[in-house]
């Protein structure tokens, strides 16, 4: 791959080349995970937390899942990371997050929050607003979803030089990743702000992914629509993420774990013949694909 | 496949034409669902989620789970039907499936419901009570399930010409599913009586399906017995319904969902060598089968 | 298989004979499951409940999944048998179990329960503490869990002869199932003591499984390490000990299904690519897997 720029219509892009350093960075969190087998907690929906597991451990890391505060505290302490999908609520959920958020933060533990459905319903959105003050290290969410929660944490606002409306009109005509850029990089910027390292990354899921640590965007071509046939592919990419936060920081991990996903899903989609033979032949390539597969990836810029 | 008529011993029975016009409203249903992605939302228990989400989404649909009345609500307004199933109860789901309950019914929105276990458990007894006063759409479950409900909601008291008691005695010795027509044929009125639209359908499952609006009953041959081998064959065809309840009427809806799952359990039996790949390839099958050939499948009337 | 004899740094083992008479035994149980699919119900955790009940049924039963207590007892008494696994724990829980465990007492029906993570959390330990004066018949976990929950129970100090601490000094340094065998021969023996039948068994999962009544230990060898790769593994033998303890005494049940997971998993790994068509191929050999396979599998004994 050669270095190569282009304009998309928003932004100049251009490939970055096949020896930067973050690819060397990737290889190793993907190499890292395998070797140690590192252990990321989820508290996480119902619906899919078999497969965010299940691709946790295809990823090469351990999983716990757990839903009290008396158990995820235990089990961060013990954990390299944690991961919140606020995907299926239950009434207790409430008060256990604005517990469990804060414990994360005293503990300095990293963690991944997926805002599923994001502006759905008066308690996930309190759960949302609660998390502003003990935020995550990782935000990983469809553009939406990433709109949304910039607005309920109301970044704009204070952001002058970005200080545009939080959702522009028109957004059904644009791309929808191209449309929460601004959002994901004041997300990125809070995120980091707050981090007991310094850092923090917002991953964009999307016909094609971006991931942003609040500077440099970087965009992540590839994949498969099949991914959108199957249930849980964002909750387990979230899931993944965590388990890479365990051995890398924010930004290297979520671009490893989009990576992944993408080099998982074009195998699968070649191997498969519908969405049950898709799901076996995805979690299979997560186990086979190569940490140089990933790391050699086309990755955009700009 | 040309008209026939023969007696099985309950009922005479005839095979409708290759040109009833039913069959062309079961093709738009399935057509339809694939070309517009409808959005059909799930409580459901926490066995089978994962495969309810994944069969909406193999049939072509969209899915999307929700426990909490404030998330059912907000996304029963942008879903196009709502799917209950009763199967694994919490201890908040009798005050939160009684507020929902008549909030569809005010909404006016359709929805499925799956009558798991009545009559085990006196939470769920109080449950399905309950619905009485805001009855679902359709009806779907097995011939115990829908006999139970029948007796908990005493239509049979208040139906003259079929007043006998709800269950037959020596209910073992007959065809399970044949035992509960007359149950099926009350419930499917009563649900007409009280929808919106004036239309109902109650589906019991069983060796060979049976499908009613409370006037005709149809029989839906051939399936494949593995489906008793897998956990969520039935729960997952609630899903299923309701996805195409949110393009189709009750009727249409019910039996296109039953046909579907006879052909793509058919083709999973051939393709498989147990009930872990036969899973697998009933998902594939579900996207595969064509309109053509779920509309074009054996159906009896009488 | 010869009977041979060996000394493995800890015990001396020999190997039992093919004419035992325990492997007509457990071919009974493996047989009796596929004529009579026995009802097996489950309490068990979000991540793995699926697979718990796809296992039951491949292995030839029948299931159901509770929360409730007016569930759990009026499925209890229609069950051959009843799984508690505290993986993912809900507030009520600790209510509704502490309910539960009594009420099964009282019924005379046989449990197993597997004690994930047991150590972790106050609110699991308040549960694991509360079964002790209404315990299971059978406990299937891994070693950590074994020997935690031996400790709770404070067995060891009442037991003259092996009066030692529960978890010998540098454990890490030595095979962990074989730290686990005082444990668990002690809590087979208190099962024995306070069950309606008068028997009892603890299985510790492992590289090498290990069975015992409380008197004779039984080593099982063979398996393999994908099971580690996938989630459930060992949640879901426990659900199927429960289906085999509908059938079989808690020894028999134990070691039946221990080694139809050994024999399943070693088919399905050469079978397979990867974890998700480990899954696959493992559901489908615990179907296709022949009681004659599973009963001549080689035992140790000592």
């Amino acid at each position: 791959m050669s270095d190569s720029s282009y304009t998309d219509g928003t932004a100049a892009v251009s490939a970055i080349s096949a020896a930067d350093p973050i690819r060397e960075r990737i290889a190793q969190a993907v190499s890292d995970v395998r070797s140690t087998t590192p252990l990321a907690q989820s508290f996480t929906n119902f619906v899919t937390i078999n497969l965010v597991a299940n691709a946790q451990l295809a990823a090469g890391g351990t999983a716990a899942m757990s839903f009290l505060p008396d158990d995820i505290v235990d089990t961060a302490k013990i954990a390299g990371s944690t991961y919140i999908n606020v995907g299926t609520l239950l009434p207790f959920y409430k008060d256990a997050l604005a517990d469990i958020a804060p414990k994360l933060q005293y503990l300095g533990k990293p963690w991944v929050l997926d805002p599923v459905a994001a502006g759905i319903g008066k308690t996930r959105t309190a759960i949302l607003q609660s998390f502003k003050t003990a935020p995550p290290t990782v935000i990983r969410g469809n553009a939406s979803e990433i709109i949304a929660l910039d607005a309920m944490w109301e970044l704009g606002a204070n952001d002058g030089a970005e200080g545009e409306t939080t959702r522009p009109a028109g957004v059904e005509a644009v791309d929808e990743v191209e449309a929460a850029v601004d959002a994901a990089k004041r997300l990125a910027r809070y995120l980091a702000q707050h981090a007991a390292g310094g850092k923090g990354a917002v991953a964009v899921s999307g016909a094609s992914d971006l991931v942003t640590d609040g500077e440099t965007v970087y965009r992540l071509p590839g994949g498969s629509a099949m991914m959108t046939k199957i249930t849980g592919a964002g909750c387990s990419l979230g899931g993944v993420t965590a388990t890479y936060l365990a051995v890398a920081e924010p930004l290297t991990a979520s671009i490893a774990a989009s990576l992944l996903y993408n080099r998982a899903s074009e195998i699968a989609e070649r191997e498969s013949n519908g969405p049950g033979s898709f799901q076996v032949a995805f979690l299979d390539a997560l186990w086979n694909v190569t940490a140089e597969q990933v790391a050699q990836s086309e990755i955009l810029i700009g």
